[in-house]
């Protein structure tokens, strides 16, 4: 009964997938991963119709339960899809597709859908055991064109880089403020860690780390730049042996060229010229961010924008809304929707 | 499994409530409601023995389901009880006591837990429906010695109120951050709101709420002062038809003193004095807040401590800790942990 | 040469009032007073001829030689007047007024050009002193009809009382973003207000002047507020004896009615019931305020509008501009020309 | 009479220079400058002696004049250097030394005290022009062991880089939240500053100065990120015929590192190892910067300490306090007495 609940038209299947490549992951996290699955009314009654498939990705820090996190007068994620693909509110369904909501969270936070000595093959799990295993499991449609990608901020970041890597895999996507311009979102953070490394932990993120362990975590202002910071390392600048290469001086926020280097190729606009031909094979692209992002990932939006037309691109949906970074899973549904119906057959 | 969900000790049923009083209320909010009860371990282990209970209240805009939202790296609030009364963590496990989950939301966002003719009978709902209900269903110690109320901000509010409105019924009271000393923490906030009117709605609070709910809520950044005024108003100055008396002039903000005196008259604070005799009485007293509350709620504290020494109440706990007004909801178990071990037979 | 200066149109006579009212007075501060007279060109061309007056008021801390402090790639104040009535930029002056520049601050700050027993007799200073001082060296118009009051901030305060209680001596009024409501305006800084005595000082205002005056000033966030909630308790709400009442108890912030009262009593929204008499002979009133004032001054504008219409006032000159409080300087011309205007003979 | 002035122990000259290298420059600003010069009381006493020079500059739209602004219950930078050296308030009067405020204003505001083909030769203008036209006209010592440079934010820049770009002319310098380590300082606004050309200007600077010279200049919010990166670009980027290359695409906010790179070539951090010999030729160097400084010119000052200390410089006067970037000139007096007593002979 709403606004606790509301009857849902499809179906939502929570299961659990044993990987092997986050076996023995740096940072001891579970390789048992938890994964839904949202099947449409359609499935239930086109019985041997077959699918696309959009896979969801979660921001930095997010973890699967929180998808059921409701907010103030709102409807939770896996409801706005159940009323997207019911029709229900504005009386025309979407074109029906799979949505798999997949989990990547490592004990920093998150993987950025990479695979990273530090933190664990994230990328691979993504693309090697979670989508075999839902094809296995739905009557998907299992080429390409009918599978796409989506999520916000980092998982925005995954949407934008996941088909450029494995364009056999992914033929579309949809970016919500996806981190993207580095220099914007991330390098302004740089003075702020180092100033709270300097002011709170004698320059030491070892000394933060246990800090944060042992109080409620993200309890100081500074929690949430410092966690950030260091899971972005984690993930674009961890050598072989998995030590993490910090892009800054932690006593001066100097950036460290070198390693911001290797940031910066993990930087999506600036990877879309290196696979320009894959960018010219997808069918749909879904861009969008709030003007006044707090990372500057309408910039970033607009940077991809640019990227992918000068590589040749298919011509995106894009659209800067009225908003900020947080709250604004109401734009989920827009994108799932441009993406169902592109990825028919 | 961590950090997706954390076995249980105890357990929590999840139940709904039909209500009669709510039946007809003017918002036409459900009158069948949810409830959770969890039962601490002993709870099993100890089958003939019967338990303290609290009852637990949300904050503004609540409803029973936001309890499961989870924040990044931390638990949730039932994991947090169920951690307290498992002794994980600590190896101190609290004395056992059963705690209620109470949903009192309205389509305003909130009730504070009072009966209003333009809400609906909310504090009959709780004292009469809801506790009997609970009573006859659990193994409980049915005495207002052993039983509390504890809930942070507008939760905290109805947990400083109820006991003294009902003595016949609460022993133990817990607030966190509760509403309290309305000249702080609302009337800052009239002059945000009637400029908002002045510059969104042409003065209108009719057309606040036709916006509201036609586009995304609490997508403007005045949503949450238009919101919060209206529904304390419809809660502390409603006229006996439903009539919403507003405590300020939509056009400049200036007080109006009649309403604005009807409102102090549910103010925590003041309403001690008048209930001295039923504060001697309590048992257990626990008040907290963060030292830099946006709604100045620490001193809505330090008010309340005083008011409850002044009518001779018992030595409370009270705590003030480094934190704003949100992310708080670590302090419930140090709260639900005083008011167990002090309801204990 | 601009931008260091501009060639003067007029002239600027800097001289000095020895007040006898202002000997003695309770802070030490100095009865010998700076005044600057600003003579429009038209004065030195026709020799003959009397002009109106206008007294131009200072904001908080303001002392008269601020106003020649320079603002980033902006005119100074005497220069934007003397842009005014030279007509350079627009090409058009305004008809010709003498513009008095008054002093009349004190070691709280400001006085609000109230008579103290805590600060000190600056009404009377103004009104009995300046006002003849000015009238016996100048040629100027010395009837109410043709002399002006103007002021942003407390200056806008003193512009809006002043004339109330001397109607025989002014005979129009400008305010740019003048204190009034001040449940608006200074209500919502006790909190603030009193948390800091918390936090820094024990609960006490002694101590934060001790330590106020042992650094650089206003060097800690809380100083402004402290030091602006105590010089309003000095004007509004000072005993004959010269004690300070406050209007809120320093430990909570709980509001101490019967001081906030004496407040009220001095809110010129709330004064001009009983002058409407003297509302009514006004012959020109100017109002504006930014429509994000800090301090809701655009909501204060709006009340002391309505006020006015309601004691039958003279339509005023109204503008609300998109503004906060600080920065606003180049209102002042707007304001002067059309005082300058009205009060021609 | 305080607060409104200070009788002076010293003597405070106000002259002009007219510049040869400023005539026709390129934003046609004056070469007919404006210059104080302070003697402190020991120039009227000693007659025959002769003193070190201080020159003290002015951060970004400083103009001379506001050398004189006046702040709530503060003294002027005048008073306070004359009290410096009348050993007024402590009782010890520093060793004394001649301070000349020199003006490097321009029309995009300020010149970093560079040459530059966009703004004009304003580092010629202070070293062969300024310092020949001082010690022409005071008892100086002329040598560079008694020539200092000192100055805040901007003037904290020219501070940092003249003597390393002039070891012949000056051997002391005190910065005071200079500016340093560009990626920190001007870098986290670049996003700011695409952004607001985006919403309000068509991504054109030009359209932007036609609106700011058009309207009450600073005005906007956005206004002082525009006319700061505008004005940086100007001094660290303009090719030959004076065409300014910004660093960052006005649409995107991309960096272009190209233009990057020139900006990086004057960051004060980055040009200590080219200049290491003069580095180690220094008598006496003075850095402090608020610890929470808004363009993190703490961690810059801190950059700067490191370079030098790695150039084998001499060991500085280094320190943090608790402020922001703003109304800190109380620190002028410490950084100028540090530098008066070692460069006395």
């Amino acid at each position: 009964m709403e606004p606790w609940s509301r009857p849902r038209a499809g179906r939502l299947d929570e299961s659990e997938v044993e990987s092997g490549v986050l076996r023995g992951n740096p940072l001891g996290d579970p390789a048992r991963r938890p994964i839904w699955v949202y099947l449409p009314p359609a499935y239930e009654t086109d019985r041997f119709r077959r699918f696309p498939v959009i896979y969801l990705l979660q921001g930095m820090t997010g973890q699967l339960d929180m998808w059921r996190n409701r907010h103030p007068f709102r409807p939770t994620v896996p409801e706005l899809i159940d009323a997207l693909f019911a029709g229900s509110g504005t009386g025309v369904a979407a074109p029906p597709a799979i949505v798999v909501f997949v989990d990547c969270w490592t004990a920093y936070g998150g993987s950025q859908f990479l695979d990273s000595p530090a933190t664990g093959a994230y990328h691979t799990y993504l693309c090697e055991e979670v989508v075999p295993w839902v094809d296995a499991r739905y009557r998907t449609l299992p080429e390409p064109e009918h599978r796409g990608i989506a999520g916000k901020s980092s998982g925005g970041y995954g949407a934008m880089v996941t088909p450029m890597l494995r364009p056999d895999l992914f033929g579309g996507l949809a970016t919500h403020a996806g981190d993207a311009l580095f220099e914007l979102c991330y390098l302004p953070e740089f003075g702020h860690a180092a100033r709270a490394l300097r002011d709170l932990y004698g320059g030491s993120f070892d000394r933060f780390w246990e800090d944060f362990r042992r109080r409620p975590a993200m309890s100081r202002p500074s929690d949430g730049v410092l966690v950030n910071q260091w899971a972005m390392a984690a993930c674009y600048s961890a050598d072989e042996d998995g030590t993490i290469r910090l892009p800054f001086d932690p006593v001066t926020g100097r950036l460290v060229p070198e390693v911001w280097e290797r940031w910066l190729r993990w930087d999506p606009v600036r990877m879309v010229p290196g696979h320009a031909d894959t960018i010219r094979g997808l069918r749909a692209v879904y861009i969008d961010a709030g003007t006044h992002d707090e990372y500057f990932l309408d910039l970033g939006a607009e940077g991809f924008r640019r990227a992918l037309a000068s590589a040749g691109g298919p011509e995106p949906f894009f659209g800067l809304f009225d908003a900020g970074h947080g709250s604004i899973e109401y734009r989920y549904p827009i994108a799932i929707g441009y993406l169902a119906e592109r990825l028919q057959p």
